[in-house]
């Protein structure tokens, strides 16, 4: 826990943090994998124009979409999102809401043409997507890492790409099994990347993509909005069966203002885009996640209580589960992290344990409080 | 416009309002049609509370949606609307994203079992409903009134309902063309209504109706967040090719946390919820609505230069367009009602003029505000 005003706090392991002046709450290290922690500033910028964005005398909450002191944010949003990927001129970037898991039907929607494509199944997500994918077409599931539980992934150079899949899908990072890509599919149909927990703490090459989707509610913003990279030349003919909602081409010619946007979450991305840009952008982005991540597995790979089970070369550099020799020492352990400030470690619940989500707004500090409250739990539960 | 900190200001029909303490800056009057002006008591506490949600010491946007303080949030607001809307027991109730606009499509995907459904389009919504069902079958056009550009409702007793519909579409407030229903339809097959622009604002017997939806970003919530309440009977069989998110079933069964919800807009719904419980409920809004719309028509039917061309029995209690006898007229009021504090009085493109969208959160002093500068105005553009 950090003072918010400045001083340490007394809490070992971790510095304790007052809110404000005379506020005797603490501010908590959260590790949620999502929604989760933003950065700071972000936030105390957000209250204290909460009820006068931008000098209209409106709350940010209240302000019409059509009104150019918002429309302003949306286009802003935008172009930091095309600045910070480098995403080429002929690809849209759309804000549209439902998640992730409302763009597992869109994929299908906008681009599944020939009735067909091909999905790597590595995480729980990866399968939701797969799954979805069937409800319109063949999908087929040409990569599967459950047979060890989700820790690797398939090497992408040897699997059966379908010769006519309309595209090709993958999840570039699992949230909850704590696995990535560290290599990328090179294949004929357009990839389509579930990015949702690691967009903007990777550099990529967005021009080997067809799409990138990602929920915001990780790196980019409070949940409710969802980030869409698309080439333009694939989204030009959704199905016929597409909701007018979930087809890209009409939101990117409407400039994601088809409808009414869920705007307060597009403007507290355009908020934390402007803090990316502002702290070096994604390449500082990327340098601090795999400090962080470093930092952690280091100390777990040296620790005689703490295990990772993921293979060291498809590790997470978001998304880091770890277990103990028993599931009774975890709930001890998450219990008394609690205490200590150090919340939301609990593993997904179909992997049990603990996980540490260290997203770009995760502070070093608060990745280092985490491991020196590991060594005092190890120290004391040997 | 209103002095937050108590002292009336001196901008001639209006009162000014200073945030707070030391800030020059002013509270305007908001009449946008949505996103909409929203309690101040609401905003404040939002702010107040912003970095430190429920002694979480997180801020609500960070929190995981699986956090028990934060599930108990979506659980308090589903009560809410349940105990203010007296929604029977065998109805969900369930916040998604998307908007009505995506419920366009969800309404079919989730009712229309027999590829044949009745739509009265009475407005700019209702059409778009009415189309986004053609995609899915046989959406049939029952009643219309854009013979007179929406300015009247057509008599429900008098219509060619279907008899083999799945269900009968209605959008019960016309926020574009300020027109609303009187008397809902009695027809066999279940009524469907898009209460976008009125919900929370008018008692209704939730019985009568098969499925209510409405986007929040009018009487409920910031945008993001959008409220079905649907008989559980009709929902249990979505059609295969109908998304697994817009399944309403699947919705209910999770307790709208499917996937994450918008979890921000459903944190601000529960405070706008709590505090029209405190008001007194829908029935001291609908009053309230009553006494402002009364005053505003009022006003213009006793005007020489503005005109409202509603059809009386059918005037929107939420949505109130008019116009003087010149579109120049019309661009001078909007810019000098703008410089007194009173914003967001354009009309919708479709209708030009002006409209004055007067939502459960806008206060009477506001309709009072605005009812001045017409008067002053009226005077000074005889």
């Amino acid at each position: 826990m950090r003072n918010l005003c400045g001083s340490a706090g007394a809490v070992p392991g971790a510095c304790a943090v007052n809110i404000c002046k005379g506020d005797s709450k603490m501010r908590v290290y959260n590790f949620s994998a999502g929604p989760s922690t933003l950065p700071l500033n972000v936030l105390e910028r957000a209250r204290d124009e909460f009820l006068d964005f931008a000098g209209t005398g409106m709350s940010v909450t209240e302000i019409s979409h059509r009104d150019k002191a918002f429309s302003a944010v949306v286009e802003d949003a935008e172009a930091l999102v095309r600045e910070l990927l480098n995403v080429p001129e002929d690809y849209a970037v759309i804000f549209v809401q439902g998640g992730a898991s409302t763009q597992f039907a869109a994929i299908p929607l906008n681009l599944m043409h020939n009735g067909k494509a091909d999905y790597i199944v590595t995480g729980n997500f990866a399968k939701k997507a797969w799954q979805e994918g069937q409800i319109y077409g063949d999908a087929v599931k040409i990569g599967d890492s459950s047979d060890r539980t989700y820790t690797y992934i398939p090497d992408v150079d040897e699997l059966p790409y379908s010769q006519d899949a309309d595209y090709v899908h993958i999840t570039s990072n699992n949230t909850i099994f704590g696995s990535r890509y560290a290599k990328f599919p090179e294949c004929k149909a357009p990839l389509v990347a579930d990015m949702s927990s690691e967009i903007f703490s990777r550099e990529i090459d967005v021009s080997k993509f067809g799409v990138i989707y990602a929920g915001a509610q990780k790196n980019l913003a409070p949940a409710g909005v969802t980030i869409v990279i698309a080439k333009r030349s694939l989204i030009q003919d959704p199905l016929k069966i597409c909701p007018t909602m979930l087809k890209w081409k009409v939101q990117d010619d409407n400039g994601s203002l088809y409808n009414t946007p869920p705007c307060f979450s597009i403007y507290m991305a355009d908020l934390v885009l402007r803090d990316l840009k502002e702290k070096g952008g994604v390449k500082a982005a990327n340098e601090k996640a795999e400090y962080k991540a470093g930092l952690l597995y280091d100390f777990i790979d040296n620790s005689s209580l703490f295990k990772n089970n993921v293979e060291k070369p498809f590790r997470s550099i978001m998304n880091v589960p770890f277990v103990t020799p028993s599931a009774e020492l975890d709930a001890k352990f998450i219990a008394e992290a609690k205490k200590a400030g150090l919340v939301s470690l609990k593993g997904h619940r179909l992997v049990g344990g603990m996980r540490a989500s260290i997203y770009n707004a995760m502070p070093v500090e608060g990745v280092k409080a985490l491991i020196a409250f590991m060594q005092k739990f190890e120290q004391e539960n040997k």
